[in-house]
């Protein structure tokens, strides 16, 4: 099996966003499909190590936002790179709110859609939800970003070397996750996201 | 709510195809999704009216060749508006098998994935399978084809009018659902595949 067969699959670039309680958090993803039409209905798969995982199943709620062409490095390194666990990716953003009280992005976005959460599956690495549509608005004229344009377009070409520091690691530049030691193995998938090394930035030492 | 918000949701487009006995079919999609990594699972809805939807329900496997951007509109057509119900698709084509027997798209498709149907989900007009991806195959360089390319690099203009022709009812010219009647009202969707009145096609008198 080549596994670089499904990378072919197209997706978009979305922030996920939900609140449960006082708890806020928002995290980028690129896999939304609408599953039904009759009655409306999306499917989103998230990573269950992501805190916003977390929150969507105590909440049952979630607002997608659809990033467009205009997003920038900035914003998918705020929400995509760092967990909510650790910061507060919210507070010193002023997100409108949707239906549910959900912060949303209220620019570099085409389109939010708010969603219920009527099913969800464990699927080891991820769960996937299914979700009731409960209201959905248009934002721009933008297109919306794809994924294939999200890798040529927004994210930086890789840094060139520090020679003069050694490696201690590589941090896979989707998810975060890090692998410790200096040479990442060529054939390297991340755990998390399954992404492969050309996607691990090195982590040079202090 | 605003529909249209959804339709900024990306997605490629694929030929699903399976076999079941010796009944093979394919149809036109567009929602795949990679849902899980760690075991490799992939997510599809289809159409409860599609005889592939049928087919994949007893036999349990299907292959979904993943579209490029050489695809012509033949391909889309013969596929995509025509019901194996009626046509054997795949009688005068000589397409490649996959390991489980399906054939699949051996030219215009950069890649096939071929799986094996773990869950299902009843969802009103569609059904979710999940499904485990048991082979995958890089079959070209291309990239691959994003629904939103089809419609505007592959779909054909919209014909002009036959002024001399009674329109009797209009075709959705992506499920190939027939409303009855000579206007089309303009708020009017598709109940079967949720695309708008811009989406069909006029049906003139003989």
């Amino acid at each position: 099996m080549d596994k670089k067969a499904l990378y072919n699959l197209s997706y978009g670039v979305f922030m996920l966003s939900t609140k449960s309680g006082d708890k806020a958090n928002g995290c980028i993803t690129n896999t939304c499909m609408q599953v039904a039409n009759s009655p409306t209905r999306v499917a989103i798969s998230v990573i269950n190590t992501n805190y916003t995982c977390d929150l969507i199943k105590e909440s049952g709620v979630f607002a997608l936002s659809i990033l467009d062409e205009t997003v920038n490095f900035f914003t998918i390194k705020h929400f995509g790179f760092q967990s909510g666990r650790d910061v507060d990716k919210l507070k010193d953003m002023t997100l409108p709110t949707d239906v549910n009280g959900i912060p949303y992005m209220g620019w570099q976005a085409c389109a939010v859609i708010s969603c219920k959460v009527v099913d969800s599956q464990e699927l080891g690495s991820h769960t996937l939800f299914i979700a009731e549509v409960v209201d959905a608005k248009l934002l721009s004229e933008n297109a919306p970003l794809t994924y294939a344009d999200y890798q040529t377009k927004v994210k930086p070409q890789p840094e060139t070397k520090a020679e003069d520091k050694k490696i201690v690691g590589w941090r896979c530049k989707i998810c975060g996750y890090v692998y410790e030691g200096s040479e990442l193995p060529a054939d390297f998938s991340c755990p998390l996201c399954g992404h492969d090394a050309s996607d691990f930035e090195p982590i040079y030492e202090n």
